[in-house]
């Protein structure tokens, strides 16, 4: 009976119940959170532009979380824990799309970014260093000051 | 002395010859193989449409020649060895553009795909399938027939 609109809470609950449902049914077509000790690389891609933004993590946690309220959640490989994107800087990423990859075990979220900037640096994307003969080259302008955002004595 | 076109077999040997000196000259810039041993992530996106195209890994060693060839070289993790991407399907991926993110610990590559699909199951990207209240859905169409380009035992 998931009839809601794409965007709504209703929406957003019965793709949770949907997916936690696949999860407790393992398939091959869903995400395989056996793989990677339990942490699957997930890409947030601009759903605008197109522009890859980021790459981070997801365990189960975190992706069921993602699900249940449309906001991109990661798992924090350094800190150990889940990562609620844009807790700190209010930089979040609103979830408009998920695909699974062909073996299970690579996520791709197409989001809309909060803030205009991604990185904890700053940019619009992590990605904003190309590699040339020269070395890597910043390929992009900042959107914020990280000082400003995460305090002084930040990136 | 790297002046020559960017699409040219000189500026890819100019470009090998810059990141292997990155890699000689470990940088928190560089793509850093130390982690997850020795195997990062590595996104390729279609250069003209933006299309998410596929999450492979590379070592130092498929990054390496990725650079030096200009085509798309992974590390199969399943075969335990280097995966020059189309060497079997035929379908390469041309590169256009190397980024490293932030952390230097995640690679995005812009490329130009042979044959209108990177995954081997024939569709376009590999993330031809969403995530919706009724399961996954397959939201592509398939550029080819597996069973035609791998042999009839594939997928």
């Amino acid at each position: 009976m998931c009839r809601a609109s794409p965007v709504s809470y209703r929406f957003r609950l019965c793709l949770a119940a949907g997916i936690l449902k696949l999860m407790a049914t393992p398939s091959p077509t869903a995400p395989d959170f056996s793989h990677g000790g339990g942490l699957l690389p997930a890409i947030a891609q601009d759903a605008a532009t197109g522009a890859v933004l980021m790459l981070a993590w997801m365990n189960a946690e975190a992706f069921a979380e993602t699900l249940a309220t449309g906001r991109a959640v990661y798992f924090s490989r350094s800190r150990g824990k889940l990562w609620r994107k844009g807790e700190e800087s209010g930089n979040v990423q609103q979830v408009e799309g998920i695909f699974v990859d062909c073996d299970g075990d690579a996520i791709l979220l197409k989001v809309r970014q909060q803030g205009g900037a991604a990185c904890h640096e700053g940019y619009p994307s992590c990605f904003f260093r190309a590699v040339t003969p020269r070395g890597l080259e910043v390929i992009a302008e900042r959107a914020f000051d990280p000082a400003q955002v995460y305090g002084a004595g930040s990136q």
